[in-house]
């Protein structure tokens, strides 16, 4: 017997409805990529996305088609966010920071079909045009005075575009599982692959994502999602926002620490988010020009983990509560945050800080589970560290094109390919990547924590370890090491300093001294190329 | 094109999951129908629930079944809610301040199978025996040394009927759309009839319900829902508080001024919510008592609208912000909450109180609207009243076995019934149900602000405004009063007294005074009745 309740599919349109007449005036400050800020508010967004579904339509954009976006966080890009998934196409933000290659192979395997662009990437477009055979016009963020010239086709300036249209529009009747966006994952190996939200999935996710534990946003608000929106889906910043009616602040191109403090400064941002790289920048800037947050309370701090002198500095020099948050492209992306809960209210100073190195805790849509290689779930104890899956309705069940198989085990578990542990209270902490985990014995050792207690000798520049096969063990560690500049650390020294620190069997077998550590485009270490490197390594320890 | 997100049903069963996984060892404290108070967990509810599904399973009962409740406000009780809806039959809170021939009517229109009761409501089921044909046994919420002689079929503890199974059971496998609950609405005519919530609608209600400015519960919240679980559905709080991993205190049995105030005070209740009759017995209780509310942060009042008195009382005396919300048994039911946005963060005083009486904005999920008879929408001015209709995933398309015919108009929305006005920022405030506005040369008239500015004259007791016909107008509204004793108030002297305080055109034409004014069970006013009896009335102005 089914309920009796209304059929109210849950549209992501509906998102922007709501802001539009329940926060109407709130306001959408963006500094622009022309230069100027600009103001706009929650009701003219969603008039001028009715343009942008209107526009499409009439342009021949059809349901399910994709259409690109290659943009810094502004209110346009949030207007054509909307707008393509209002006339029932799928948004796909591509990610400006990725090597052209890339770019154009992730547009090329989503086939799409219209590019809406700022105009700082007209020169990058123009070089890939010819690599871009699907995409049929490019729509320029900007007005008709500020419109680059170009040789790309079609090219028109976006005012100009949706000036030809009176917005008489109404919102794609959708099924709530049909496609409304896309994101494609970089991944360290192989090709990049597709996530394809849902309108359901992205409606959930926001739902979930403004509950107090996570966003936890209201009309008082005042956001800035300095992560942009090519990154894991804004962090569901564009959905969770309006639906809250917060107010919005779009940094725009500008990421540096003097423009992101004069946004937060002279709006009054109270909640911001973005990865530590940005946070970097901001407390440089601070710390140089003896500036103050007067304003922010909340600092969301995600994409890699936050380091606890991040933390520790925004807390207790600038008054700004940090939220370590985990999540992936994969999942919408939030998957936890690591707000305080009663059981751990009582913790102070470096425990408080202990705590706040962990990811944190699962939302309601989120199931966590950690497990061994054989799939056994093993307990939630703060030690033991397994591989890390979740379940959930916005998390991916499978890529774009079925790239990457099968994801899921029996259960319906997606795996994140990290490991982690989750302590009693639910707190997870990423301990590895799951391919860097060093298995010995059938123990894991986390290859990360071995190289965060390297680098702390005084002579160690870099450090990354690896698993090297061993007759006994399957794999022992082996640590690799760049010497800070003039000095020559001696294993003896090097192992004598992190002996007593970690467990007697976490000690690495064997130390490689390099000149330098293979990196990815975005600065990681690179452990395939590394492992790559010392294939048929012979560990002392093995004869 | 379909999103690849996985399939993970909006099941109600997954929020005690989550509670019981993230909050495990947070409190559901309850004052028992036996007497003292009990302390349990959101894990050892789930525990226990999972007993209960499994036992009604074992007992024959299949998914769609209705199994009753007739109880206050337990932890028990939230097992049992947990247990029915977690083997896939459908919980059927009863309402036993009905009249015993009303609870007959209900148990027998929804064809209840099994019901399960405080032990204070065996008289009452004892003597409905014979009138519940349907119901095959009777589980009393109780343990086998509070268990009382009883004849009813089948009857026997709770705990030890629980006690029978293991708990080794997995909730029902089901689609969103299976029917998770039901409740009917009282209704002043008419039969009662029955709103069955989905799973689907409960998770999305609660996800809403717990969003900023609705509840927007958190895991240091303590929440206290004084309304019983049989009103509405509870208003979602045994949906939202496990899902937001708040402490639950049940107030059971004792709604009185000291027993409220003593569960606020020993278990330092953050949040509570129930009608405005419980709220002026804790202010009587405070004012005679002089004890203070040290911990209360917030009182949702609900159910009928919230006295502007109480409101300055809550507040300005006891320092606790008072959320006037406002819902239907057929919207699951919170329909809007009058929380302060920043269009309106300036006001105080009589303005900001003002604002109060308004019912308030609705939620991401709840979309509004008024209109005339004929179905057009009216402006939101904060004054020209309508016909206040809703739509949302969690809001009825129609009444069990199809009672009352259509409910819905063109646009799919769910008509209230209610007259209202909203303002040009959303808020909303019910101006009188809809069969009892005056409708005046196309023109409505309030019979209920006539009736809130007629009691404010010295000599009158109670006072109700009902439609009469009249030949030029249409209808021209009758004032019916009761004085008070000793009092003998004239005609021309009330209507002095309420001149210039309403539009002229909105003034009475007539008084009539009378010895009683015909109430409901419930104690509203029985507008029927006394349209009956004022049946063939001629206004003076007829002539």
């Amino acid at each position: 017997m089914n309920g009796l309740m209304q059929d109210w599919p849950l549209l992501c349109h509906r998102i922007i409805d709501h802001a539009a007449i329940n926060h109407g005036n709130r306001k959408v400050i963006s500094r622009s990529v022309e230069g100027p800020i600009v103001e706009t508010t929650y009701a003219e967004i969603r008039a001028r996305a009715l343009k942008v579904a209107q526009r499409l339509t009439r342009d021949g954009v059809r349901p399910g088609d994709r259409v690109a976006t290659l943009a810094w966080n502004t209110g346009r890009h949030l207007e054509a966010w909307y707008g393509i998934l209002g006339c029932g196409a799928v948004y796909h933000t591509l990610n400006p920071r990725l090597y052209p290659e890339q770019i154009a192979y992730i547009a090329n395997h989503a086939e799409d079909r219209v590019m809406m662009a700022d105009i700082s990437f007209v020169p990058l477009l123009e070089s890939l045009a010819p690599k871009l055979p699907t995409v049929e016009r490019t729509i320029l963020l900007t007005d008709k005075a500020n419109m680059p010239k170009t040789s790309l086709k079609n090219a028109v300036a976006y005012e100009e575009w949706i000036g030809e249209v009176d917005g008489d529009f109404r919102w794609a009747g959708l099924d709530e599982n049909s496609a409304a966006g896309m994101c494609y994952t970089s991944g360290t190996t192989g090709n990049p692959k597709g996530v394809l939200y849902s309108h359901r999935s992205n409606v959930l996710h926001a739902l979930g994502g403004n509950s107090a534990e996570m966003l936890g946003l209201n009309s008082h608000s005042v956001m800035m999602p300095v992560v942009p929106m090519f990154h894991a889906n804004g962090w569901s910043i564009p959905f969770t926002a309006p639906m809250a009616g917060a107010t919005l602040v779009m940094p725009g191109p500008k990421m540096d620490g003097a423009s992101i403090f004069e946004m937060l400064d002279r709006y009054q941002v109270t909640a911001t988010a973005g990865v530590p790289t940005v946070w970097f920048m901001l407390l440089a800037y601070l710390e140089e020009s003896g500036k103050k947050l007067e304003h922010l309370e909340r600092v969301i701090v995600g994409g890699s983990a936050c380091p606890r002198a991040m933390t520790k500095t925004f807390q207790e020099k600038y008054g700004v509560e940090v939220s370590h948050a985990w999540g992936m492209t994969e999942m919408s992306p939030l998957g936890s945050t690591c707000a305080i809960t009663p059981e751990v209210a009582h913790l102070s100073g470096d425990e408080r800080l202990d705590l706040q190195e962990k990811q944190g805790r699962a939302p309601f849509l989120v199931e966590m589970k950690i497990t061994d290689d054989a799939g056994k779930e093993i307990p939630w104890d703060g030690k033991t560290f397994g591989r890390l899956k979740v379940r959930g309705p916005a998390i991916a069940r499978s890529y774009y094109k079925a790239e990457g198989g099968n994801v899921l085990d029996d259960e319906g578990y997606f795996d994140t390919n990290d490991v982690a542990t989750i302590d009693e209270h639910g707190y997870m902490r990423i301990t590895d990547r799951s391919k860097d985990v060093i298995k010995s014995g059938g123990e894991w050792i986390s290859s990360i924590d071995l190289e965060n207690l390297a680098v702390g000798h005084p002579s160690v520049a870099e450090a990354a370890v690896i698993g090297v096969p061993h007759p006994k063990w399957d794999e022992r560690p082996l640590l690799v090491v760049v010497a800070k500049p003039g000095q020559q650390p001696d294993k003896a020294e090097i192992l004598k300093f992190m002996e007593g620190k970690i467990a007697k069997w976490w000690m690495p077998d064997d130390i490689a001294f390099v000149k330098e550590i293979p990196h990815t485009a975005t600065g990681k270490i690179q452990k395939t190329t590394l492992r790559e490197q010392f294939r048929g390594y012979r560990l002392p320890t093995a004869d």
